[in-house]
């Protein structure tokens, strides 16, 4: 998770300079919308040009940041030459456990995938295990694809579907898991010295959003089998006290309502998640159903359009009740309902303006996740990266002699 | 509102240290649990003691703080004397309209309530121009008052039950207000060099518990015709995108609900508002509401008792979408839910047990707000002395020479 912003009491010694100063640097580097030169850098950042060639200097030895080739320009004075993010050097890996799939993918500095790989797998058949030793595989395909392209994973980050607190899955009701460890690195049988960590899948998709798609400030809303959900609020994630912020999918839509396996009653997984849609639309169980109801939908099938909108006036009452809570002016709609957008929308917009008291004002946007099915795993591998850039001192510090 | 702390984008030289010294020195002050000497001052600051000594006599001539006499001391060295929060000098104004009520006070920099004045008076009869009439001469009032004090109030904050988008009342339901401008100084018939501020009455009550009980992450939910809420996070208010976030009232608790007036139905204040709890108890319109509650809940009546456990249950059910959505560890009841809270509080944890996801790891505690009905009117006040605390220089550079 990203480290704490300083705060006004924290003494300005607390942070070097010099690590304050790499952070900067790099910051402009990754934000421009081109290459910067050197002399541009200092220009945005306040920084003296030597200062900022001292540290660009200390990025590319680190292997953080690339000197593209000089450029010739019609101009007086040297040829400036752009500073990219590397392309090679660090990488994120991130993986994710769910219901039914394993992935893992891996990103560089830049952001851009290098590596995914997808394997159908029914985890509700498999011990935690079971299930670390088959991640594991994929992941030590992911290493070998990416050192074929430069590149060393500096960490992996693992997105599940339940509670996370600290190193310890609480709870993932859908996986029927409860009180797992984070594995170590010998459960994933290699890479053996990678540093791992693990998440709450929403939370790690709202982060992958965030960095897709420069959003400050949003609720994101994942719905699969399970509904989950993660704020970002002034480009932060918030997490809450102790990470477990956005649950939404158990935010109660009728006290009376049927039963949910949390113990509670009425949630809005009993309405909108995948396996209440299916069964309101009278559809199949066990069937590819994301594929059946947008087909269904697509040719005007009336139960499956019911059972959509149906959804979207659920799914419309708890997205109203987030947004008169937190005042928050996007949501973003993730998982399974980037594909059944359309017929989701109208219900949730409608409920949306009913609902929530400043909507004459101010009404919320409604949007579909930029990273779809892939943001809990792009965004698990691109938490890995951010750490970096949030703080390359500490990178540096650490990181093993690069190779060559 | 409180200042925006720095974030970590900010260069350091845009508050001057200076600033930053005299905002620290004057943070160790009142947050001291007994006076502190100015070696105590540097020694908990990290600041040296000439600092110290420069920033504490430059308080001391803006009249922020103020020396106690030396005290003698079996010991080495000078007797220590300690710096206090001046008694005198800058007063916050906190002002209330209500729906039929009217209330000034005066705080000090101590945080300590040195005037305050409630006019029963209801605003429905009443436009704009007239209630501001009413509440320039209840300030009027004030100002005397603490002026006889030796006290010069330095702005004004006036709490409106509704929403507030910078200088305009959007919308307050109970008093029937649309689209109301913050009043000028003239409108309020005097003081006339006042500097004003308007805000939603839970927000600053949200902040005046903060300020009352250092309590640093909460939900503040006050009932009391209409039902507000304010969110505090990590210490700082949480006002969302356009300072409406907390608006809890109007959280569905059932979509299929009675109407509201706010144009949705079945809002939390329809079955947890001071109104909807009277007629659930049976009791008569238009008397003294909270006394009767309190009286027929103390005798046993059960009409009294199914309706405070109804509306528990409500509050239950709308607090626990809340605590899903934020992970926040405490509730704070306020306004009349203070007296009611012993009959509240049952049915509120029953469902906060059940219907909050992580409930049995962390278990969300709910208290009585410390500051009661006058929440709203000392976090008004003390709004204004706290953004003296947070940025004194800014106070020093703009406030009139001191009178003597």
């Amino acid at each position: 998770m990203p480290p704490r912003p300083p705060r006004r009491d924290d003494p300005v010694r607390q942070r070097s300079l010099r690590d304050h100063n790499l952070a900067l640097v790099l910051r402009h580097v990754t934000a421009a919308n081109r290459p910067p030169s050197r002399a541009e850098i200092a220009a945005a950042s306040g920084l003296t040009r030597a200062t900022v060639s001292t540290i660009v200097d200390e990025l590319i030895v680190g292997g953080l940041v690339a000197e593209l080739e000089p450029v010739s320009r019609s101009g007086v004075g040297r040829p400036g030459t752009g500073i990219v993010p590397a392309g090679t050097g660090p990488a994120g890996l991130g993986m994710e456990v769910n219901v039914d799939y394993l992935a893992v993918c891996a990103v560089d500095l830049t952001g851009a995938v290098r590596h995914r790989q997808v394997r159908r797998l029914d985890q509700r058949e498999h011990s935690p295990a079971q299930t670390w030793q088959a991640l594991g595989e994929l992941a030590d395909q992911a290493v070998a694809a990416v050192a074929a392209q430069g590149l060393t994973p500096a960490g992996g980050v693992i997105a599940v579907p339940g509670l996370v607190e600290g190193d310890t899955i609480r709870i993932a009701p859908n996986l029927g898991w409860q009180q797992v460890a984070l594995p170590r690195p010998e459960d994933l049988g290699g890479p053996r010295d990678l540093p791992l960590d693990v998440a709450n899948e929403a939370t790690l998709a709202a982060l992958g959003e965030r960095h897709a798609t420069g959003l400050r400030s949003f609720l994101y809303v994942s719905g699969e089998i399970g509904i989950g959900g993660g704020i970002v609020l002034d480009g932060e994630l918030f997490g809450g006290s102790h990470g477990w912020a956005g649950e939404i999918g158990h935010v109660t839509i009728d006290p009376q309502g049927p039963d949910c396996h949390c113990g509670s009653r009425g949630c809005l997984e009993q309405y909108a998640g995948e396996e209440a849609i299916r069964a309101a639309a009278g559809l199949r169980a066990g069937g590819a159903v994301l594929a059946d109801l947008v087909d269904g939908a697509g040719q005007g099938s009336a139960p499956v359009l019911d059972a959509l909108e149906h959804a979207g006036t659920a799914l419309g009452v708890a997205l109203s009740g987030a947004v008169n809570l937190l005042d928050i002016g996007t949501v973003v709609l993730g998982g399974h309902y980037v594909e059944l957008i359309d017929w989701l929308r109208p219900a949730i917009e409608r409920e949306l303006a009913r609902r929530v008291i400043t909507a004459r004002w101010a009404p919320a946007k409604v949007r579909a996740s930029a990273l779809g099915s892939d943001a809990a795993l792009v965004g698990a591998a691109r938490a890995v990266t951010q750490a970096i850039l949030d703080d390359p001192a500490r990178f540096l510090a650490t990181r093993p002699a690069p190779a060559g």
